[in-house]
């Protein structure tokens, strides 16, 4: 209740803090019988961690997960599934010259009205860092929900700063630093996070993630629909202010002849409706966009006051990603396999378990 | 967990269905000892209740609430707080030829899938109608937190359908039936809509809340923020398809240097952040966006399937809002009063109660 | 949170006070497709209502409900059960002389600390009326137990203040006023009430209860075990002050050679379990039993004090039960009933339906 | 919901079993501002740690404790606090004779039946180890609770298997095996444990905890009762078949004359209530007695069956406390701490802060 758990039925409770001795949680509520290993969950954190390219925080971090219960003979017992990674690059002198005054943007100042005492090495607990234990726990639901119904999850960044990214295919995620589904527009945003860097400043973006293969009957209605789930897990991640599912924000300007996905006997046409009507998947794919602002720790002096309320002008030193956004579409895919995991439990708890034979779906145009 | 509670400590369990016997909510958990009579909650119902202009829904209901427990002698004792609304006006017959097919863009399919039965009458559970226990029950929340906080609640719709509506003052709000922040657009507005209801058709809208004298430190990082929160409460609103806190999708393009609201000794400057930083209020004004999607009951006829799966044309008759956005800001308005409510009661179980003294804001923009 | 809400997937929240304008609840989380209707309700609320007798109290009411949502054509839908049961009877002057002291043994003293306001009339939330929404609530539980396993809730009243009830059969309990498995003991237990209530005082009773046909596998270690919320339910009935599974007390002299109850082939031989192990059913007989305090409100005078804290003498007039316990066991049958609806859900959530093939369960003794 | 996490609002979410890589647990909730180390926690741990006295399994822990998170320059910062505890001395070949077959009177057989997988080694989750981390979570519940109310905890053993133990004094427990708060009694205690070991049996046991100096007003009915929340808590340890708030079992054979705790000005007179009434606690000691049954794993040869449901004889080697009441003393104090911590918080976020100044309470007698 105090905020650190994710989810209902499938509950991951973290800690930790960005230069602590370690983070980790704990997942409670997973089948029993799950084949499971560390091997499962790493490549996952790979994806999400620092240091992997000159545009990111420099910060060198292994992120190596441990399981310490939950899993016998290979396999899940049923029991708390307890996941820790240990610090090791921590550096926090880094860190000492914002202990008294607060960077605008940053969550220092109402941590410290909240608390009255706050962790200021590397942002504590508020750190981007809390993200890898919950990719790693969202590993452990995503092979679940694809062995059960066969559900992938995808995402890619669709927007950098005033640079729009069109996409092309899924196949280049993988192969650049910004998780952009189009190759030919990388040496751009290239020269973008350069010339950000190089005046200690910092941008947002847009991310969007898709999960195909959903069932037909997620989401419980009516205050934990699955849109409002997803939206409080996106909202979630540090630096979002936004987000959209299916046609968002586009809908408001659309008419009704427009906007609702004809249904055929082939399945849907179109998906306006992002893969949840009335707060319940529909079988379509489930589409979500996040706006991600840019990082409040930057270099360029800003004017601020410190803990006595006197005026101030902060510049911050350290490790620090100019553009959280780069690094957050895997977390992103993350929050939504949760919420997916969550709500597969949640639904056969009451109506048994969902009919996997979903209605086809038509083809449709690409995400954006 | 099935649903339909929303909050954690301040807790509003609603039920009923658009046509059944009633609706209403249990509230549970409000601090005892504060003076309460049905006065207090029928004014919002009031801005909210259908058929108080043609470009509403027609269904005459006078959501009379009656309170049938946890107040004593004009004041909440503690316990539960029962609201209790019975429906009027049912003509549920006008429903009759929707119940072998599936509207595009209604939650009809999903709830048919999801449970295995539906209450077809009006839209059973997934009607907007079941906004009202919530609205009243706000009223008991807005209350308490205008008394202990001096914290207010203002919203007004922003856009209809293609039509932007500039902000110019709080008080056209109550005297047009759109909720518009601006009396000279409102013959364009009501043009617009007549043109709709001719052509058998709807639109989305864009709605934006503001509360105001919010204490600093509320929200409960890392998951259960108050932005999260109040993604959650926005999204679960019906027809809701987008959030924004602060700039929203703004941020995208803006650089840290820019986003980031300085600090001063006078207060904040600005407010990209909305209020909340880091998952918790900062004491500035908590803004929040929400874009509503175009009603999916409409009289234009639209290509569907039956329950058995053949395709079929569907035309909706009956009693709708051609644009469920126009009744959305007294609803919009109600959740984040709960969220914020919630949240005051979380905090002061960890932390202790707030101080109020938040630090003064300095002067702010315009809305948009 | 605030605690008026029974059970975690399916959910029972309560409002209502003992002279308020109505009592009722909420269930949620009900599975959809379940034939329902007042019928299958009130016959249970029937064997817990007041004025039966003159045993209890001779408050009239009739306790009819109505179901105000969650039920379309005769099945429930899976969304919100609301039962409403109106106050008829209040006579609230009777109590009166109460409003300033407190009844030793009485929460009176305890509401007014915790909350600074408390509804004096008949004991205001914390009446044993409010055991009647729970009443209703289970016997949805009962009916879908039934069906789903063949589950069956039986109890009885096995000890009157110092009168021991032998059990002879459970087909005594429907015919006498105590709920008695023991024809012939029922002029002592009229007798030994008749003298009680002369001389103004009141008893204490033991209640004991069975589930027969629980499937194995039930309860969520380790913390929401079974038997530990088992005893939460129990000991949440008012008046309750001690709850025992199985051998309960009794284990404390007994060896483990004793203890354990052998399993062979044909089922457990004995159930010194009470049917639990580990937290988890075992597929045997449930059996629960609780003491049950003398009632606090009794016409013979004690010292106490007022709200000012001056010493007083208390006497309490009006209608109330001599012995709470009278009216314990559908009340008791019904926490029971709930605990496993709510765990038969928590059980398929994370491990799929239950095998209702449960192993077959040796003869064993009569209940004590 | 999977049943691992203790607690609403001070919750302590554990992870582990009896021979896996480590036990743990993170505690959320937890007030800022608490000075807090390994200090406060380890001395609570070595009470209950194995391998103490010949009388409870030689298992060797030095059930070393880490803080890993949620407390930075030695105070908690508001954020979840994780403790780890390594597991030292596995030998898991000790269990192997028991993979297939069940033990009457223990978890193997049911959680084999729900999970369909189990882990074998030391019982798997279901092992009295687990109580570690509660224990550790409670010494920072009886920290906060003791800076804030001066609460305090005690517990003594007062009856092994036939033998009834008289309370002398609190001095003597700290100085025996056995918790017994009876210096006189021990040799006859010593006497009857080696008697069982001999014999390869095991015993039950008998254990009352009293919580001192509890501010009035904790719990929250209706169903949340304080009494209701440590009946659970206490029925959740391993081995517990019975729960008693006060006069407990007592209460049935009492008279309403003899059972209400008179009130005066200088407090209550009695304490059949065991300081709880309407489940708010009073200000009275919180007093509460439980029943611990006999382990099953003890080396008598006994019948039962295998996986395969043949009959089988089975007899348990290995390490096993012939009484797990002998250390189930701390657990019991622990358990009583964390259902009160929790409430302090639950109370305060709807009433405010309790008012310490509890009225005094009149001389009592000893606990029994």
């Amino acid at each position: 209740m105090a905020g650190n758990t994710f989810g209902t039925l499938f509950t991951v409770t973290t800690f930790g803090e960005s230069h602590g001795k370690a983070i980790g949680c704990v997942v409670d509520g997973c089948p029993p019988g799950l084949v499971l290993s560390e091997v499962d969950i790493q490549p996952e954190l790979d994806r999400r961690k620092p240091g992997t390219s000159r545009h990111v925080t420099q910060r060198q971090e292994s992120d190596t997960v441990e399981i310490l219960s939950g899993v016998y003979e290979g396999k899940t017992t049923g029991t708390p599934i307890a996941l820790l990674i240990r610090n090791e690059d921590q550096r926090s002198k880094d860190y000492g010259n914002i202990l008294d005054t607060f960077r605008p943007g940053h969550a220092d100042y109402v941590y410290w009205h909240k608390y009255g005492i706050r962790d200021p090495r590397g942002g504590g607990r508020s750190s981007a860092r809390l993200t890898a234990p919950v990719v790693a726990a969202a590993a452990i639901a995503r092979k679940w929900l694809h062995q059960q119904y066969g559900t992938t999850f995808q995402g890619c960044m669709s927007q950098l700063g005033e640079i729009v990214i069109p996409f092309e295919s899924w196949e280049h995620v993988p192969n650049n630093a910004f998780f952009a589904a189009n190759a030919a527009i990388v040496p751009q945003l290239e020269q973008y996070m350069d010339d950000l860097r190089g005046a200690g400043d910092s941008c947002g973006a847009r991310i969007d993630v898709v999960a195909q293969n959903v069932p037909v009957g997620l989401g419980e209605p009516i205050y934990d629909k699955l849109d409002a789930e997803i939206a409080y897990a996106m909202m979630g991640i540090n630096a979002v202010k936004g987000v959209e599912i299916g046609a968002g924000f586009r809908s408001i300007a659309q008419k009704g002849t427009e906007h609702g996905d004809a249904l055929t006997p082939e399945g849907f046409v179109g998906n306006n409706a992002g893969g949840v009507l009335g707060g319940i998947s529909t079988g379509q794919d489930i589409t979500v966009s996040i706006a991600i602002k840019p990082t409040s720790s930057i270099r360029s002096p800003r004017p601020s006051i410190d803990r006595a309320g006197n005026p101030v002008t902060v510049e911050t030193f350290g490790r620090h990603d100019p553009c959280v956004g780069i690094r957050a579409t895997p977390i992103a895919e993350a929050m939504l396999a949760l919420v997916l995991m969550d709500h597969a439990l949640r639904n056969r708890a009451q109506c048994g378990d969902v009919k996997v034979d979903t209605p086809k779906i038509a083809a449709q145009a690409p995400l954006k």
